[in-house]
């Protein structure tokens, strides 16, 4: 229980310095970074818990801001440094989404949602924050223009209701299916894997 | 009963159709069609059930992802195909939003929402979906561009409201608003009708 | 009780006029014009209320859609007088945000958020309806290029929270809090005050 919420509190501290960076490369200002670390970080898990009719979980506990605080401040103050760290980022990212999308689906079961939509929910949670920041940041959402990403994300969630359903242990199961996300994610950085375009 | 589902579910695979030509067009790939068809599905539909503080259909019921599922299938295989039918999928695009439309002020009525939120909730039914599209796709929305449409869907609204107070069956009504949005939109479509720009 | 509510009606109009004048300016037909000063209005509010899991205060009075209403024909009518105005309008926005921050944050706390979730809940009711109306126009949202805007709601909503700590009378705070947020907002209005930018 509280190793789940430390990394889910560490996660969402890595998506607010990912957000807070991308408003810093556009020159917006403080707030502006701020904000958009915030968005990042929240936006995903904040609308899956809205279709599932609950309130964000950041709304009752305040220590989520905190950490998106944190992230933030990171941001600012290590600004160039974490530029040359790109693919330390890119690593921890990976591992954020596998964690974030698998939690996703686990919550989205627990209160009852179908499970192809706990499918949809889980990617959602890892992915959607990262979309608003884009849209935000006026740019075609990065999802439709990266080496495979959100894929990744459904892959390790269908995995997770499949073996769900013939009785694998839900621990062993989620960290398992978490580790396949970050595995596809890195493998398709490292060799620039991307799926094929329709009519292209 | 049966109907309406089986229309609904035909109605949210016609959306995804659409969604996903819009990201096929852009050259994205094949999860960025998916999720592009998914969104713009879901998109108008959930907002409404969000505001009506309700869980949006999907999340309960699978078959509404099935649907758009299919939908983005036969987007891929047919693509060019597709491209030459655009006047028959304009057509049922206009069936579409006219039943899309009505069955969101119906949902938002039942769940007491005022008469004139209704009329609203109704239109962002049949359109947020593809507002949302548009806004992903980092272009200026179609409902700010093209010939009639939105205002087609809030006429229609406005009447089956009006029916209503005066006793209008509600089934004869509800028929009756969603063929005169349709037949609205048709003809905006035809004789490319435009609203008047302010300070133009 | 009905003072609070008259000043929420006329901020409401006064948002869906600042809405629908951006779409004049992008020459978007009226129907675009009323949808995006409805939006405008009613987006920050119904984003903090569907993060409280409540339904948005429009959806079941329909006083505040005959607000916005006012507000678009205001705007249509009055469209050229009212760019010479821009000063005007400046002045009431001020007000309006410091007004709709506070009562967001009151809001949040009555329905049991945490108080810095609080904080930015007040800050979203206050800027979200301009960030949705500068996406829907395909712009970088206003809050990262202009003046000091969103920090201004931001320090309000601060003070607010420190204050109510410290015991101050809650209606003396929230008028003082949303004095200070308009003062802000205006003295970096008139000497063009923006914060620094990272790495810039």
């Amino acid at each position: 229980m509280t190793i789940i919420y430390a990394i889910d509190l560490l996660g969402t501290m890595f998506f607010a310095i990912s957000g807070a960076m991308a408003a810093n490369r556009k020159h917006i200002d403080i707030f502006g970074a701020t904000f958009t670390g915030f968005v990042t970080a929240i936006g995903g898990g904040s609308l899956r818990d809205v279709f599932l009719n609950l309130r964000p979980v950041w709304v009752d506990d305040g220590n989520y801001l905190i950490a998106i605080l944190i992230g933030v401040t990171i941001s600012v103050v290590a600004n160039n440094r974490l530029d040359r760290l790109a693919r330390t980022l890119t690593f921890f990212d990976a591992i954020g989404i596998g964690f974030f999308c698998i939690v996703g689906v686990q919550k989205s079961l627990v209160n009852e949602s179908s499970e192809i939509a706990a499918i949809i929910l889980g990617m959602f949670s890892a992915v959607m924050g990262g979309v608003i920041r884009d849209t935000l940041m006026n740019e075609t959402p990065l999802i439709f223009r990266k080496e495979i990403y959100a894929t990744a994300c459904l892959s390790g969630a269908i995995l997770y209701v499949l073996l769900g359903a013939v009785g694998v242990d839900s621990t062993v199961n989620a960290f398992l299916s978490a580790l396949i996300i970050s595995c596809i994610r890195l493998v398709a950085v490292k060799f620039k894997l991307s799926l094929p375009v329709i009519g292209g």
